[in-house]
């Protein structure tokens, strides 16, 4: 039901033609009817804060370009994620006025400047094997109109690199914390800063390493209080998380 | 190195009784030294906005009393956790000013009423069976001067009584979600709001529920952006990210 | 907003105090609303064939106690699950009515006798320790009014006592397979039988069963086509599932 | 022993060449010789309701075209599954009276119609990426002589695109859901319907969702009572199990 | 049907009162059927050679003496496995003719000497605290009646005390081998002898032997080609698969 | 210290040229040194009864030819195991007298017939998916002189395909079974024989097999009394090890 | 064969008793024989520089005991280790020279002091919790002759307090490093020296912390080059890995 | 900060143009900056004695010469790691005075000849498919300036190969362990020698190896005391650790 048949039905009501019973038995199904709920859906972006994203990996270059050119159409930003070069060099190929980032595998379609938002975001790796990751959230966050520093290198066996980033630190209002193998780093940002610590653990590394599952077990038990923690690799996800929070300083 | 150290350095200097090489000598190796960093330590309840925290399990009585003594001796508001009836009970004998909350396993002494913060949390809990580490949350948000809202038996097998809490929902700065068994209330609340989602798995469940791993896994993998994640039954590591958080909007 | 509410505004609306943007502003946010949903889970025993059920794990006697007689006065039959000794002997002294299984851990307090149903559950367990679970779900199909046939000690180590049981095999509706160890009894009766098979797997055995994920593991990959799983010891679940399908039968 | 064997003993006891002794020693070894059950084997197919199915996974064009071929001869349905986009070509070159659903990957090919059979099954699933296991489900549902409906996109992040569906849910006889990730659209599914509910865990998403693990772990653990659970990806298994579902409901 | 009625029934076709395809019909569903069988597994421990075993963890005192006292009616040879002291005490109050072996936790009560068997089982195990896991195999292997050596303490740290018990290895005709934490004891056997290796993990050690998983992995990977694995802790299971070889050398 | 150097020893010894307590001293080093070791080892095919054995996984064709080349040489008679298509014809075209087995995956290379053993082997299969790993056993009992049958795709699901054939069974000495998904075949056929049970866990399956995990499990599991496992997919490893029991036998 | 035989042998071919041949018969079996090894076995704790040592979980007072006296009647010195406060107790009482160190869990019986050994061991903790396995590393270096320096509660979210103890790190010739958790302090110690870094990790923490599984995970993957790991709160190991690397020193 | 800015500050204070308490504010945010701590990161090869060292997995050729001129412009000695052969031409291609070692994956390029240390490094390993990485174990000591001995094929199935090289095993100062399968080797060798011992794990093997698991957690549960681990497959980190050894040796 949408809203010009809840028009239709209120003015049959007011009119005479159907009766109390009848609207309150339709009105008292609306939880499993369509109230319009698909307009506000039409409208998720506008809800969440969110630019309209696609997952790119095990999507085909044809339904990347065909979705995308969809939402080009209704005139949202796009950001697809997880695109390798060939995926994005085929997007440029269609879209020119876009930009993909080998690096983070995005590909950014820009219909109006996203609105500067308050606050800054930090993001900080491990290593250089953590950067695709890193740049992921770094892209993210650009596309939600977040201010982003970025943070390279500063792994916890060299811990002096990062102390010596003090004022980066100490400058952020919310920090990503990008980090594989052992997943220390945000246990140490954590204990040295007041601000919210979302932790990316990466799939860098080898052996016991498994895929990630040990730096993400790292983040889960840091000793750090207050650190949160994303899926494996989900640079996109703490971006996310980071725009809810950088968000509500806004309002 | 001392504050008083680093004065008599720079005093024996400026008199001409060390030269700049030692100077710069001494001053190169501060890293590894203690330049009173030891007091910010001491300081670190202000630095990062937390009350003195004690985790009491694998605690002795004992232990327990002596270190909160200490704590209120220097003034500090002391949060205790996981705390079962036993311990509880002494502890209340022993600091009579003190308050003990049976479900959530706390103490709490407050020596200053905690400074009020903007916004409010909400901490929302799929069965009653999760409650014990929702309130923990809870207790642990407002000893850092929150105000807390709390949801409770809200799972989605019954998806309407969640939906029914739409204003509650709607009027949270930032929503802690509490769940077990498969965990998926978060990814149900991510979708409805758009501010800060903390998901904390519980260990609630049986057979393949795996004392919360999958929870935990579900949580993890939720399909609504920018939900984060904190350790299983780690209620209160979730009310310190959400403090983290709040803390940011009230600057 | 309850029906009351609704007939007001719907009234305010025909009278002209209210406009129709307002009704409709009203009504779209009504799936954040309670327009009588309450009303509905209070029936959701109805809504779902379900008695009113407790996991009496981590419940102490005095909740088990305070929850069924609440329940009992709103005239409800209550079936109680995971209850040692000590509890069914408590809810026997206060319930004299009630009927405690030790075996299946349930307790039983029957308001009026459950409709019966069309259909014959057939529940078989592999060995004498898979009992408890399978009593457990025979109880419950018996609570939801289910006639309940019940085989012990089939397991595949001694294919001929399953062979020999062929008559009480193809007179089943719907067969629940209770087993530990490797879990294999599932995969040999759906090989046998046309109906459908529920399997659940038991926490029965050592060392490598690890719990119940080796036969949980094995019901998974059953190679006889159409078996489903329930989680380990679930035997109330594999009732609830039984009964779902029964149900349907009989309309 | 086939029957015949069968016959000559028999008659030999009639005529006295045989003692009874005889004949009870020869019949007490039945259970390991062959009375007759391979004959019983060959009509499997009946006895359980199924087309013949093969498992197209790692099977060579040749294998499959052969083995279908055979099948065809003796007038049976058939049904591949798991089959790439060359498989299915080859297929259909070789027998262009059948049908290659390549986001399935199922090939059929049907000799007769089969029966139409009472009731309706839906297949729901939480997001595109999960519609190849969907689709291989109601392929073989309809292969099986079901009505089978389709819900797409109805993941539990946007919980208003399956609360606007309710009449779909209300009207089917049996759900299959089909869900990634944290896999917890069952269990809202199966809060809201009384009809049995299948879950399917499929191996979408990436890190923390180990392949399928996180979901099945979710769908094991669903707080919906009464929900039962295939392997991952197991679209074959779920449409099977509801046709044994739906197969009762029809005698 | 038992011999009687199949005796009734081939009287009645000898008779004329049943057809030949009556009978065949009857014959057919033997499968199903009782003929008998029930009175073959009455004789199971004479087709397997295995004395009556119970599994003592899990059951009462009670239920022990109930069981061991049917057994003893009928003259089998008893053996029960994993008791503790009190069990193990109260079974030789109640059987004072049995043998309690508190280290093996096992109770052997004798109604007739074994048949002495051909060949030697060696029960070899790594270190002390593997030494209950090797008493049960050799218990249960000398109620089989083999001959059994031990050979205690021979761990792999300190190769010299395995290879100076040369002779033993060589005189073996089938070795189990117990071993815990990193299991590797069956594979330097295995290398040194060319008869039948049947390895036992057991749950000796902590930290990362996860209860004997080390050991399993260790042992299922041997180097040493044609070692056979059994269950963590196994014992008994290593003696009977001991047996089920030695059985075959001495027909 | 090879043989002429100990006869040296000797020699002088009894020559007087060292005395005693050097000869000693040397001698009790012996455990650290190669007193003919290493001519025992060049023999250990005698001594363990194998033939030698090529693992070919990872190895480059041409490492394979050099291999068999120098075994060839010194008359062995050769097994090379794990091959692919592409080794095997380059295998073929440089030993044309060979014999490469594509469904197993060996290339053997006879050199003289191994001389035949008592006794016979059986190797079961659940499903035809399992055959390469079948017939890995096969081909290597085979290669050790051993009679083999071989019995296919008689999965638990269709029982009545295993008991038609008890004559197959009741006629083997030893029996490897191989099964994938869960594993179950060895619990039926370790309960209707009792000579010795192999049971081979293959990789075969989907989703929760997890490679072989579950059949493993399943296996290790059995409720079937006696029954040994080898790792996932080792036929060469049970082939082996029915050798170590069959080669008892014939002493 | 002892060394008395091993004399007759000698002279016995001396004397021209037995030739050549013979001789060397024996001694090639030699391996296999017992040429003294015991007695270097018996020597083992000079063989591998370590004391006598006792694992004391899962034995009895009265056997630790048994074993410690006959350990003190031939001098030697002893070293028990987790022993609960009982079991210390009734030690002391036992051995009244001996100490009883129950955060440690050790109990050290002395008899003649251990030589000195050069260098310096530093055993780090991470947190109050560590302490224990902390402790038992630094009790068994002692009794090892090793000087220890012991640093507690420097985890990695208060970085300081680690970089302000820089001369004790700066002065250590090898650094055990005891940590829960995420188990991160290893990776940070290690960036900071270069001596040898033994990584312990402890079962400390809950949730996803899984019995110190992710602190080893961490380890394993630490990004600092070089460290090196021993099992999870196994103190002891990682004491008596240093003392391997301290004694090479001492050379 | 830099010296410079260090210099110019004292000097201001000297001369009075900042005051004592200025000073002291910026020197107690010093561990926050960078005093010159970069140039000793810059010496991190001096400070832990190693080389430059690239991990060669995930890097393109482009990026490998890119670095390596970098780090040979500046006159270090480079060791890559992970190479395989297409990048180990391409990397000689460049840098013809390099040496490329196919069978470990390194490459290396030495500016200046390691200094040579005192003590030998002796790297044994079981199979020959253990040998990538043992031999990556060996360049890398070799960069460090150890003297390297390799032993190869002495698994534990096999073990006069191992005992008959005593004198080898007797002559190391430092023992690398490299195992895959059941990685019993390190135990062994631990029991014959009282030098340090670290254990490799290798991902050789397949089914239940894991990938390197079984082998890594045999490892960790070693019997033989103060045995330490590295990463599956981690030669360069083992030999790093021998390096944080030996030096300490050589000082």
């Amino acid at each position: 039901m949408n809203p010009d048949e809840l028009k239709k039905l209120l003015q049959a009501f007011r009119n005479g033609e159907v009766d109390e019973a009848d609207v309150i038995g339709r009105l008292r199904t609306l939880p499993f009817e369509d109230i319009g709920i698909a307009h506000v859906d039409h409208h998720r972006s506008l809800r969440q804060g969110a630019p309209e994203v696609i997952f790119g990996a095990g999507k085909t270059i044809e339904q990347l370009q065909a979705i995308i050119a969809t939402m080009a159409a209704r005139g949202s930003n796009v950001l697809a994620t997880r695109l390798d070069s060939d995926k994005g060099q085929a997007l440029l190929d269609r879209f020119p006025g876009g930009e993909f980032d080998p690096l983070a595998g995005t590909f950014c379609l820009t219909a109006k400047t996203p609105e500067a938002c308050e606050g800054t975001l930090l993001v900080a790796c491990a290593g250089t094997s953590d950067l695709p990751v890193a740049r992921e959230a770094a892209v993210t966050a650009r596309m939600f109109g977040h201010r982003v520093e970025e943070l390279t290198d500063v792994g916890v066996a060299g811990i002096h690199r990062l102390l010596s980033r003090g004022d980066t630190l100490r400058s952020a209002d919310v920090i990503i914390v990008v980090a594989g193998m052992e997943g220390a780093l945000p246990s140490v940002v954590g204990g040295l800063v007041s601000v919210p610590v979302i932790a990316v653990p990466t799939s860098v590394g080898y052996g016991a390493a498994f895929g990630g599952i040990a730096a993400l077990l790292g983040m889960l038990n840091s000793c750090a209080g207050g650190v949160t923690v994303v899926n494996i690799d989900n640079g996109f996800g703490a971006a996310f998380a980071a725009h809810r929070i950088l968000q509500g300083r806004a309002r």
